[in-house]
């Protein structure tokens, strides 16, 4: 029995039913006739109410128990209508399996999320990282059930590549440490996991993997980290639509399954957001989504120059974060799917328009966060491909096998990736993306 | 819809219900009057058959659909009760979408498995390789949807990490291509998940972790990887006793709901083993789990030692794989967890027994492949623990926030680790771990 599910399942609980339950202390109050012990077992944000009485207290030793003690606990349940939480614990039996030291750093008054970050070894004993920690979860398994009731094949496109990542040269170089190369040849950390999973789609059809990626990033920002994990479908005989209406509906399906089975979680986020947070989720799940050109959308775009950083809106342009913004949340007021961006600020594997100036890309941006998904349908004709590539003057031989993808029934393919982390970022209003993985990775340092 | 679920509704399929599909052509054979095309689409190893008659054998061009081509199909289902197969589908539109060159390497005879991890991009289009990939797929969503029915909450420990894995040389290094460490201090790929989620199991109680794992092996067997995912579950408050029944559990819920979804793979899986993989499969699922001492297998095994190539068998010893498979086979002739092995042969954070000469570790053990699973009950005690870092001369400083765990509400832990593709040879009865994984990576090089 988890502290969630007597939760959940209170109605059917009966005053005196047996408990037995383990956890952590979160509060021990009262004084030498009655105590009020508080205790979590990390399934839900909310706490039980132990209530320890008479000779018990000292037999028990409770005045040892301090907050973020293991204890284990039997006693008897007690409805309590008229309090606010519905049901206590009357103790009958409690063991102090071990305390914990007065250095502990996590304390019941309010902790900096920056404090935080240096003990990540124990901040998710503390409400809001466990609440994220408890999210994260969800959303990694309605992810995988979404694709399994869909028809998609989980596969593992390999970490350790022979690909430098289209020479970005952000990628993180592995060895062993002797002087002869372990792989004999340079080896690097996938930055995707996009162009195997092609290899697989071809055969297998609907593929995706949910595995950590890796970007030797020097940027110290809020949404960037060295080592994050990303969900990489990729579907054979889907063109650019049919993969941004999958982009949608996997989105939907997936968050709202996670708000429906997190009530007390999101409530407590909900909160903590300035109610802020399910109003913008209910935005993005009741809307629908609105596919927009990019070329109309920096033509909207200009129209509002005076209110961005960077004014100089036109055809070619990257957007930046500040646009993407601007885009779903004042001209769609919704979710918006950007398509057909130029090529030049786009990969080289993207399905060539005719228009010979756009390739066949979307970016999937949200109110509140921006661009949560970017995908394409991929060029399919052997010679297009090789063309692109060589006009940005890429190495042929190490993607050799890829091209010849397109000589062995290839067919055409579509996909796109997620941003496990953003996503979570997105879902639990957290805004820095140190707080939604258990140890984060970035340059300059690792903690633990 | 997909081939598999006609396979398993075609009896709610009435003659001439309008069918559309896409996949690649598996064979296609007939003369200038009708032709027989047997289509695959990744969801089945099983193919479906596609009558073409008349007009349409050249208006489609039928003569040029080869063996791999990926085509797109209209048309109306016939029931076909006399036949191999219950149905078959007589097609009124046919598209070719992508044929294959002539060296594509995938042909109907068949191939060997050597030459085919030649061409890891494209062996998956064979019947096995797909067959492996199906199971693959469904063992790693039934090991998710297990520990979430068991209210276990999915980790991400972390891949990078400052830990050399107990210094046993093996680690991979990861770093960026600038002259200063990107880390700014040597980073490894772990070898383990299993620190970082002791440190999440206080706290959130049932935590597991499912990703890719790194060892410098440099043993080119038929058992290893450099890259392969490991499942490791730990959980608080569990003793060894608990973890033990919890790994029986798991492994037996989750292979025989695999079995279950799978009857045609699997039977196509047993007929390649010489009907050899559910025997052994089931003698696993019908035999209750034996618990058996290290000691007590020592002495049983002493009087077999003729039987073994390593005859030197004493306490303190560690058990061979021969020895490994002659307990499970011929000893106890079921599936075994061998207990409380000797100190001086298992990790230090492991916990010490009051014989102070073995510790809580196990090994589950299976007929027909030894050792599925290593775990242990871990070591609470602080000062135990930090004890044994030093009788191995370990360095503290690394794994300082690991001992402190022990003084900060830590309880006691329980874990174990499966190799993911260790468990699919077993379940799939192929002989070689580069065959169950898509792009297996070993040392000396790195294909694709």
């Amino acid at each position: 029995m988890t502290i969630k599910k007597m939760y959940q399942e209170f109605k059917n609980l009966k005053d005196n039913d047996a408990i037995s339950i383990e956890g952590w202390v979160f509060s021990n109050r009262g004084n030498d006739k009655i105590r009020f012990i508080t205790l979590n077992d990390g399934s839900t944000v909310r706490n039980l109410q132990l209530v320890i009485k008479g000779d018990l207290i000292n037999k028990s030793n409770v005045d040892n128990i301090n907050s973020g003690s293991a204890i284990s606990v039997k006693g008897n349940l007690s409805l309590t209508p008229s309090a606010p939480q519905p049901f206590e614990i009357l103790v009958s039996e409690l063991t102090l399996i071990n305390k914990v030291d007065e250095d502990f750093p996590i304390q019941k008054k309010e902790t900096s999320l920056e404090f935080l970050r240096e003990v990540p070894h124990l901040r998710h004993r503390t409400n809001l990282i466990k609440t994220v920690m408890i999210i994260r979860n969800t959303l990694a398994f309605e992810i995988h059930k979404y694709f399994q009731e869909h028809d998609f094949i989980n596969i593992a496109s390999p970490i350790i590549t022979s690909n430098d990542g289209e020479g970005a040269g952000e990628t993180l170089v592995v060895d062993d440490e002797n002087p002869e190369m372990f792989f004999k040849q340079k080896a690097f950390l996938g930055v995707t996991g996009q162009l195997h999973a092609e290899a697989l789609a071809a055969g297998l059809k609907k593929v995706y993997t949910f595995a950590p990626t890796f970007r030797a990033e020097n940027s110290h920002t809020s949404r960037h980290l060295a080592e994050f994990w990303m969900v990489e479908p990729e579907v054979a005989f889907y063109d650019l639509n049919k993969i941004i209406l999958l982009a949608d509906d996997l989105l939907k399906t997936v968050i709202s399954n996670t708000i429906k089975k997190h009530p007390d979680e999101m409530d407590f986020l909900n909160k903590l957001s300035g109610e802020k947070l399910l109003l913008t989720l209910n935005k993005f799940l009741n809307n629908k989504l609105t596919i927009l050109d990019y070329r109309d959308a920096v033509e909207k775009l200009k129209a509002f120059k005076d209110q961005f950083e960077e004014q100089n809106i036109h055809f070619g342009m990257d957007l930046a974060s500040e646009h993407e913004k601007f885009i779903s949340e004042k001209i769609v007021d919704g979710p918006v799917a950007i398509i057909n961006y130029p090529k030049n600020i786009k990969a080289f594997y993207m399905h060539q328009n005719s228009d010979k100036q756009t390739v066949a890309a979307f970016d999937l941006l949200v109110p509140g966060i921006g661009e949560l998904i970017g995908g394409s349908q991929r060029e399919g004709d052997y010679n297009k491909l090789l063309n692109r590539m060589n006009e940005l003057n890429m190495s042929i031989e190490p993607l050799q096998w890829y091209l010849d993808l397109r000589r062995f029934g290839y067919a055409y393919s579509s996909g796109f990736g997620i941003g496990f982390e953003r996503l979570i970022m997105y879902v639990t209003g957290v805004a820095n993306i140190r707080d939604v993985i258990p140890f984060p990775r970035i340059a300059g340092t690792i903690k633990m």
